[in-house]
């Protein structure tokens, strides 16, 4: 078994964490309690160990690939996914209107993790296919809803996101991609669209694009940007497919990872044979989501489902790394331990700088998995509870976490699979192990849907400046009664994290006040000290979901509930705060006194 | 041009870090002035540049192949290979004796990071051969001088280092290979070796292979393991090759990075068709290098060799990660400056988040340089100094840096390689893009020669507790003289320095009495935060040598000498200051509060 879902440590953040049992009284979520957890979670388990798990390697080796115009993905995808939308995993968060489960995301996303750990390669077509359901269901109007929702949540087709092009990628002000109005109603979009993934497969029978594009005469700029729907195969008022569309895949990346994710070169409205343009000429038929100009407000709801599921992604890999180095740190025999509790060569586990690198990977990706959580949980909320202001708080704290959740998690996982290749040591090196892959795969995840600047640049513009730090010290506030707790509990962990928990958040504090005084005054020095203020807020919301966990446990433990586990995540919460929050008041030296010299040097210096 | 080497840096580091005038006063040295090595970095510079560095995506994309027993290296290395050992490349730091330059290292060590720079792969060939040639000149008796050493300096032949075994990495110990002692004085050797470098290729006429193995009835352990010289062709009385031995290569490594350096496998005593076995049976013909069952002291003369030459790799493959960056950063056009200076799109070098990451590679990557330099003038000093008290300074301080230079410059390499695909974006992970290779290739730095934990080990065992914090503490009192002087200086970058530079030497003191307090006490303790201790002392002793840079580089810029040469050292070294050296509190909090909790699970709960 290459993969083993951690389905405990899952149920202890969705149940103490994320309070389950309080977001099954939200009405329309009564049937998603504990128990409804545990037994979706024990089922995506299954499949992702038994079904995508074993199809990662070969993904790695054998990856999708081009041929005159289609795609062939990897041996085995196209049955996993058939199996995948069968099971109906695609809507399990969906509306049942449309044939969607309707779960919380409180739990979707742990199933979206597993799936993620099982196959990220596999695990994309899903993720895109979600982000392009959210659209549709915020934007667009009931006839297009009609058409495409329900073959969308029931994976019988599956979406794309079409907005970056060789000059337009962080900067979508710079798309060139058009849209022609036809007497029908309809758009022909002609231009080149670039990095879309799963732009083109054969896993499912129809693909839903949706496409970043400007009508003809619309405003400079990103508020001359429209959204719309254009299907790789039309589809006649029956819901039967008709003519090819003219959109057509002239290429596919050889990438560093997630080989087996197909990341297409799309052309639209170059006259494909066999196409629409054979009658009506050129043009890739459209239909345009909701308002003209309104593209890039819509888009921003699919990067939203899209930004928090890739930082799960980040999750996910780094669980995946962390399970394969601590098998080989049992297995592997070499030297004797330090401190000559054995007289002869052991397994590595027994060395403290391979515990060192363990328990790093473990508290980054328990952290993590912890914020994911109550992020899923305050989204939950924020869509679902009766009360207004409750739904107002939620959607801020919620808001606020999406940039943590893409960028710090995402960020760590590279620091998690880098360190699980360095177990491995030498065979870390040689791909036949395997733990070389994960290590290129989730270097993606810091760059695409935003990288890691992008979610920097909106922590500190719409997130924090925006509202005058108001979010940001709200949960600074919140750590503070957590703080509190610990050192009234007064157990040497808890006075442990007490104690980092404390300095981090002062220092966090500290870069809050200097990021809200300076966005518009010193904006260069706020902005050079983005990315360090989103890994500082990223590793003190972790640290502080794993201060609640500590304490969760400590109160279990007492009452004699699975001990090893619940020691297991004392130690783990204790270790991120001695090694991992300990990083902050560093971050905040940067921040707060290096803006300088970030820009110091003469562009043509470097 | 691909690469630029960074000779006006080199220079600065060499004449005013190193002090090579002081050098080339050591007797034998005369001729190693300044001038010299500007001629010859000059040189070196062609060589890597329009050489080797156009050879390095051809040895990515076209590694180096197995086939039935032969090692065909990548397309036009075995051209390339017969220019740098025809240019003398190989002798620059051998003695003239053998028909080297007898350079000091100060210089051989820039030339070495132009190399590897250029081609990382390819110049690991070189790179053993060194460490094979180092092995020789210190252990070997004249017989074995006389037959391989001029052969080797002249690079006509080239060496390897046996160490690794299935079950033996970084525990010789368990190290299996035999050597049965024949009537001539000569031994059969019968075993095999993994993961060693070159050992196999087909770019010279013969390979000399340097063994790690047991002579029957060796003690046990480390203290039975005997060098054996054992090259791939037998050579005659009148130097000319004989009959090839029976070592065979059985396949190479398919692996993450530095592909086009072959990884070999070799069978010792096989029975290889057309070589010795047919006449005297099996059993690769070996000689004994010195003594036997004092193999692994003569390895560590190697190892020595080879650990600093990889610190300098990772030196090497982050200046290179930094050129592609800077250049990609000048030429990418996308969205507006924060600060408004620019009212459209502009390239990305305007935006601070770039700006971070180019200074942050940039400020590693020098740092690092000058560590690595001063470490080599140590080393000059310490082999050729008339005065024995001088030598044994300088050794001390040699000793310590070594472990700083390998485990510190490789560690940040992935650091920086990892930046440089991040400033590319979406275009970093797509592998014609170039900067996702330095990431693949550097990831070997940390692993082979001693992975970090091997090199931590070293420091607080070797270089630390051994002394009591002797060196350790010497340094210390140098890095505050150096604050004297920056507090006296007074500038604002000076003065941001001394704070750092304080800060850090106090935090790393701190760990100093904490490891020297606790090796025997506290062991599992203390090398749970020997990792730390390392790059807290690498960040620290990097950042010493950028104060020492930004004090010469003030003084020749009030002297009128290249203001943007001085003003760009000034603000790098202030950049890492502000930004790096501010991280080695916490990684001492780490250290000083963190070493039970990474102790703290047992073993089975991974």
């Amino acid at each position: 078994m290459s993969y083993i879902a951690p389905v405990k440590d899952m149920l202890f953040d969705i149940e103490h964490l994320a309070n389950i049992e309080q977001i099954a009284q939200i009405p329309g979520l009564e049937e998603a309690g504990l128990d409804t957890a545990r037994a979706v979670l024990e089922e995506c388990a299954r499949l992702s160990g038994d079904v995508l798990a074993p199809l990662n390697v070969e993904g790695d080796r054998n990856p999708s690939r081009w041929e005159a115009g289609r795609v062939i993905t990897t041996p085995g995808f196209k049955e996993a996914y058939q199996q995948y939308a069968e099971g109906g995993w695609q809507g399990l968060q969906h509306p049942p209107a449309y044939g969607g489960q309707g779960l919380p995301k409180t739990i979707g996303a742990a199933c979206v993790e597993m799936i993620n750990s099982a196959n990220m390669s596999f695990a994309l077509c899903p993720l895109l296919t979600d982000g392009a359901i959210e659209a549709l269901l915020t934007a667009a109007d009931d006839a297009l809803k009609a058409t495409y929702l329900h073959k969308l949540v029931s994976g019988e087709w599956t979406g794309t996101m079409n907005l970056t092009e060789p000059q337009a990628g962080s900067d979508l002000a710079l798309v060139r991609t058009r849209a022609e109005p036809q007497p029908d109603g309809s758009y022909k979009i002609f231009g080149t669209k670039i990095f879309i993934t799963y732009g083109e497969h054969d896993m499912a029978e129809n693909i839903v694009h949706l496409v970043l594009a400007r009508v003809q005469g619309a405003p400079e700029g990103v508020k001359g940007i429209s959204l719309f729907v254009v299907p790789k195969f039309l589809v006649n008022k029956d819901g039967s497919l008709g003519a090819r569309n003219d959109v057509q895949c002239v290429s596919i990346e050889h990438k560093l990872g997630i080989k087996a994710s197909p990341t297409a070169v799309l052309q639209y409205g170059d006259g494909l044979a066999g196409s629409v343009a054979e009658q009506g000429g050129p043009g890739a038929i459209g239909y345009l989501v909701g308002q003209e100009n309104r593209g890039l407000e819509y888009m921003f709801i699919m990067m939203n489902a899209a930004r928090y599921a890739v930082g799960v992604q980040g999750v996910a890999i780094a669980e995946r790394a962390y399970q394969k180095a601590a098998r080989y740190a049992q297995e592997r025999v070499q030297s004797r331990p330090v401190d000559g509790s054995v007289p002869a060569s052991t397994t590595i586990v027994h060395h403290p700088d391979v515990r060192r690198m363990l328990m790093t990977m473990r508290a980054l990706t328990e952290g993590c998995r912890a914020m994911a959580t109550v992020a899923a949980a305050a989204y939950d909320a924020a869509h679902h509870h009766p009360d207004a202001e409750v739904r107002k708080q939620n959607a801020a704290f919620y808001e606020f976490l999406v940039p943590l959740v893409k960028g710090y998690s995402t960020e760590m996982s590279q620091e998690v699979t880098s360190l699980g290749v360095q177990v491995h040591g030498g065979m870390g090196f040689i791909e036949e192990t395997g733990a070389a892959q994960y290590y290129r795969d989730s270097k993606i995840l810091t760059i695409y849907e935003g990288t890691t600047a992008i979610q920097a640049n909106d922590l500190v513009g719409r997130k924090t400046a925006r509202d005058g730090g108001q979010t940001a010290r709200a949960i600074a506030a919140q750590i503070a009664q957590t703080e509190a707790v610990l050192q009234a509990s007064a157990t040497p962990a808890a006075l442990a994290m007490a104690r980092s928990l404390r300095a981090a958040r002062e220092a966090y504090l500290e870069v809050v006040d200097f990021v809200v005084g300076g966005t518009k005054a010193a904006p260069n020095a706020v902005y050079a000290g983005s990315v360090p203020y989103l890994l500082a807020s990223g590793n003190l919301v972790a640290g502080w979901q794993l201060a609640r966990s500590l304490l969760v446990a400590q109160e279990l433990l007492a009452k004699g509930q699975d001990a090893p586990f619940m020691q297991a995540k004392i130690a783990t919460a204790r270790f991120y705060a001695e090694h991992i929050l300990v990083r902050v008041p560093g971050l905040r030296d940067a921040i707060v006194a290096g803006g300088e010299s970030v820009m110091a040097l003469p562009n043509d210096a470097f």
